[in-house]
């Protein structure tokens, strides 16, 4: 029921959407969905114009300048738990202008991101540790 | 679009599956999808036998019981992003043994919980913030 890294990778495919944990220094722990894409061994989280935000700063970039550990969770859940999976990706987070491939890869996966400025900026998250697990044992 | 205490309380209901993220000690930040219900003020989670787990001790449990901080997101994903919202609540959670009430309102939500023994134990967070964000600012 354990998934090994090739598997965790098969099951979140290419792009997706997540939690995106991080640490607050007073509240100790932050969450906000997030969606992503994976390139070059690395998740790529875009900070985009399109669903608006509250504040200034996001709080989220403001956690990682301060710590940079971050988690990943991507989840399926299911009214049949048999059916139920997960894949979970630590590794740590910095702000950082996306690449033109990154901004390719965004587009391809979500139609919002095909606008011009759509995505001003992306959470770029150095991969530490992926595991997962599946209620599905005999599919994996 | 964000969603006053009410509105977060009206989305997510009495019951529900989000993502529990909580401090560990040198990873920073932990997150486990997991279901919920809502009694009393209290968000109870279900240690259960139903999900089979690794290792001895849940790792939840000894990351609550080091630093007691947690946070809840219920995330509602949708390809149509005018349908996204969530809703996030943090607090300080505790592992627990589930009353009678609130196990009643577990079987009564998860069909698996209706067997004798299948909740083992319970963390039970006592709310201490609760915001949330929705796409659709007409609807509330």
């Amino acid at each position: 029921m354990r998934l090994d890294p090739d598997a965790c990778r098969q099951r979140i495919g290419p792009s997706g959407h997540g939690v995106l944990g991080s640490v607050h220094a007073e509240r100790g722990v932050d969450a906000v969905p997030v969606v992503f894409v994976i390139r070059d061994e690395r998740v790529v989280i875009p900070i985009d114009t399109v669903k608006p935000k509250s504040g200034d700063r996001l709080q989220r970039l403001v956690n990682l300048s301060a710590d940079d550990r971050c988690v990943l969770l991507v989840d399926h859940y299911d009214d049949d738990w048999s059916q139920l999976w997960w894949v979970r990706i630590h590794g740590r987070g910095h702000e950082s202008a996306p690449t033109a491939d990154q901004l390719e890869a965004l587009a391809e996966s979500f139609p919002a991101y095909r606008s011009r400025g759509a995505v001003t900026s992306a959470i770029v998250m150095v991969i530490d540790a992926v595991t997962g697990w599946s209620a599905e044992t005999d599919l994996v």
